[in-house]
């Protein structure tokens, strides 16, 4: 396994890597103990211990507290030249309401590589405050598999997505600002495409009309959460602070009334957005319950954007760490998809092997099986359901890279059920491996991890794209649609059709697209879930992305704001007596 | 002068306090070089040092960077029985667009108590992002009186007001969802008080139509800047976390259709934004230029809010310094009359000493000279001008606190015209000194500051608030119009008497008032300049702030959303080669 340690042959490290015990305290909590109580008994090591692990000297870290720093931009620009290792992605299902544990898999494997000597790091995208009040609570894994601190990365953590919503809306008061002072660069008020955005699930932002009551000029607008913002998009994808810079100043955002674009640069907002951006440029990092260094950095939803954390992060730790394991956002067909597609494609990463997590409660799900029967073992339901996983499976193996499955154990799954899937994998001819991480922290996912590095003895191959750049853009969609969707075509409207047209006209057709998607199907309908085979996708509209380098391809109903439920998760928390937060998990 | 530094009576500090040499560095840049450049030239100490210097233990800080940290709860809250500092106000004349320097004057002066040997701290608000990018640029003072890192504390600081925008939208989003899922509570859609929060400069967010597009429920609504947020108020008046939650449920965001008040709590909204703000409820902890302890914590302004600093920083640095200078906005109109009549009511502070802050260039413009024409020597002016200086000394004995004026030195200020102030101040009975520390750090300030320290030396008085408690909502506004502002009554919109009407009815007519007028005049009309007198002081509307504590009363025409002018401050911004920020200041 010598050879995806490449640190041991490049330049000596700054710092010796401090050794710490992988092994869990002997005080934790009982497995099934809330993620908060678990958390709250770990004692996060200070941060540049954690960093010393790669190698990193506390004097180069930028403390956020205790226990988060950032590398700062004069560390990491050093890094560039260094040599990389290994990185693995981790991928899924489709998800249910069953969970899937795709965060908390990846929290598992690093820690067990960590376990078995690796120099191990885990690249994870930072959770949005909208899901975290509205649906589904936190983001930071769950059981002995977590990040921390916990409350810290669910709130406002280093205040990246906070810098985002600031630079975006700058960009967008300047434009309504330009129209109110006499619209020197003539731009035509109904064809503003730039929105507002805002870190919030707030259905009531979604259609708006802004500039009314005499204040400004009145005109249709909308938000979008800040996940969704293409200012995400570029500081995810931005290799430096001069690229993010650039990619700033080339977002599009109106066109004249001549029909010409306007550019963020025009307004001259690039650099002030730029100036807001450049501490969020900065990979944090932090640590798992069992002290592995974890970045967290970049938060884009895979739904309705492009669902990774950032080059950034994703090139500091295979500079600083042997392993690197990253996740992409929701299933593997849109994560994933998206992860080859537009970060590898525009990043230049070949990831060595590919996990793709998989539970019996989601494959009994998939299978038929309703949530409140998932309790009951089902190994016909596991059969039906890993159809599921066999799709994915096989649309993973179309780029190219080693792959295997991750049972993320739960307690109540059976030994049947593990053997009917066992030989669904074996008829797939691909391997797979139990782990109980969630339960019992590394000790669990040491098998995972022993399998996983043994992927990783090859060297890494060039990913097979799904397109290439030159095709067109309807093109690109429509390979991805019959491809890995299971779809017999596409459908544009005339608004998505013109615009597609508009764009490749204007010399943007060579960009990846962002399909923004369901995550409950392979089609475009939440409710077609299973297998969804020989429909036709349906493409609403699209958004051009120029400064990120993509071009976003809306399908079905999807929002790129969502809404809250009934009864929303911010409706349980508390500070207590003692002014700890409650609630919050 | 030792009755004003009770800790050295208390218990023993947790640490000896570090002396550090005030004197600034051999090296410093040309006076009048850029305030960037200057900043730049000085090394801040690692805030842990500073820290020192308050008797604070390094272990006892949230670090942010190496330069910024938070004191965290567990430690503000060790301090609440602690005894007390001195407490000295700055204020200032009437603004103009010459500029006054009440930051900066804030700034020289506690550099000049540290150059005498006293434990002096400052207390400012933290700058807002929209003034930033809009009209003014920065806000850390200037010259060699500014606090530093100038760019993080200009930009995103540590979180305080994202954190705060946050909590804002968060109780904004729950509302919508409310009614989107049936309106269980049933508010009055038309008669929701609760909008929206940016912190922007965004005039075509003051109306707008939320909910459109079959996307919630339609309505009209409306962002106001994160400065004018209630809850900022209610971040900088709180007394701890408990204070701060109950506050949040206390706030009042609609009527249902049968008129009574709907909660924060009735939302179940008070727990999750309590959780938002925890971390910046916390307060901040920088440094001068000569690296005397700066408490930077809350931001709100003073024309449309209560225009002053937390009361959990002025408590705090009060518990650690023995003279603390804090400031409030504006001219004393509006700054200094919040200070006392909702800041101190409040909180239960009595300054010692007030400081009001004027420059010949500003007293020049209010006695009739153009802007273009300042450079020019005119004593006549000066003399005529003076008048706006009397009637806020006149307007501040009224509180019956010690008091004194700061000239700020301006390079081109002659000795005539220092000496028609000077004759002016004489005959108006109060002290006057200049004061160069813009151009000299504490080395110009030293005179101010003896004279300030002798102030102290008295036994702080009870302030005298300009109205009971028990006193009418309108009373209370119409003592202010008439005692402060020189106007002959108020007049009501029928909209504004029957809010006023209705708050007292629903039992808030205990509460202070908060009055929104424009900071250019004594008048609600911003060019009735110089000394309004004899004028009617319009009232528009009213907003109940009930988790604040007070009532929001707005004059003339005055926004709580500002615009940004036709070239903005963020045309000018950029990174440079090196990624360093440029055109910020």
């Amino acid at each position: 396994m010598t050879d995806y340690m490449p640190w041991r042959d490049d330049e000596p490290l700054a710092q010796e890597s401090v050794s710490l015990e992988a092994a869990p305290p002997p005080d934790w909590p009982a497995p099934g103990s809330p993620d908060i109580v678990i958390a709250r008994a770990v004692t996060p090591r200070p941060i540049a211990e954690v960093a010393a692990r790669l190698g990193i000297e506390a004097s180069q870290l930028l403390p956020f507290g205790h226990d988060k720093a950032k590398l700062p931009h004069a560390f990491t620009d050093g890094l560039a030249e260094r040599s990389r290792g290994k990185l693995v992605l981790v991928t899924a299902i489709t998800p249910t309401p069953a969970g899937e544990g795709k965060t908390t898999t990846t929290v598992g494997l690093g820690d067990g590589l960590t376990r078995l000597g690796h120099r191990a790091a885990i690249c994870l995208r930072e959770p949005s405050l909208g899901p975290c009040f509205g649906m589904k609570g936190g983001a930071a894994g769950g059981g002995r598999s977590q990040v921390i601190p916990m409350e810290d990365i669910n709130l406002h953590f280093t205040g990246d997505f906070h810098a985002i919503t600031s630079a975006h809306n700058l960009l967008a008061a300047l434009i309504d600002n330009h129209l109110h002072w006499g619209n020197e660069l003539n731009l035509d008020p109904e064809r503003i495409t730039w929105k507002r955005a805002m870190d919030m699930n707030d259905r009531a932002l979604r259609h708006l009309t802004v500039g009314q009551g005499g204040q400004g000029v009145p005109r249709s607008d909308g938000f979008d959460i800040t996940a969704a913002s293409e200012i995400m998009a570029i500081l995810c994808l931005a290799r430096d602070l001069a690229d993010l810079q650039r990619r700033l100043g080339e977002i599009v955002v109106a066109r004249t009334r001549d029909g010409a674009p306007v550019l963020a640069r025009d307004l001259k907002a690039d650099g002030a957005m730029a100036a807001l951006l450049k501490q969020a440029l900065a990979p944090n990092l932090v640590q798992t319950l069992e002290h592995t260094p974890a970045f967290v950095h970049g938060g884009p939803f895979a739904n309705i954007a492009h669902g990774c954390n950032s080059v950034m992060a994703t090139r500091s730790a295979l500079a600083l760490a042997d392993v690197v394991v990253t996740e992409a956002g929701f299933g593997a067909d849109l994560g994933a998809e998206k992860f080859f597609n537009i970060k590898c494609r525009q990043a230049g990463l070949a990831p060595s092997a590919v996990v793709v997590v998989a539970t019996l409660r989601a494959l009994k799900m998939h299978g038929g099986v309703a949530r409140e029967a998932l309790g009951k073992p089902d190994p016909e339901a596991v059969r039906r359901g890993a159809a599921n996983l066999a799709r994915h499976v096989e649309n993973l193996r179309g780029f190219g890279v080693p792959l295997m499955v991750a049972v993320n154990q739960f307690d109540q799954d059976s030994a049947e059920e593990h053997a009917v899937l066992r030989e669904a994998c074996d008829a797939l001819g691909v391997e797979m491996a139990v782990s109980s991480h969630w339960r019992d922290g590394s000790a669990g996912s040491e098998a995972l991890a022993e399998r996983v590095a043994a992927l990783l003895d090859a060297p890494a191959p060039e990913p097979t794209l799904t397109y290439a750049d030159d095709a067109g853009l309807v093109d690109k969609v429509r390979a991805i649609a019959t491809r890995l969707y299971g779809a017999s075509d596409i459908s544009l409207k005339d608004r998505a059709r013109r615009q597609l047209e508009e764009y490749e006209a204007l010399g943007y057709g060579h960009l990846p697209v962002c399909i923004a998607k369901t995550q409950y199907s392979f089609a475009a309908d939440p409710e077609m879930n299973g297998l969804a085979t020989g429909h036709v996708l349906p493409i609403r509209e699209a958004e051009l992305a120029a400064g990120a380098g993509f071009v976003v391809v809306l399908c079905g109903a999807i929002m790129r704001m969502p809404g809250m439920p009934r009864r929303p998760a911010s409706a349980g928390m508390r500070l207590d007596e003692a002014g700890e937060i409650e609630g919050l998990s």
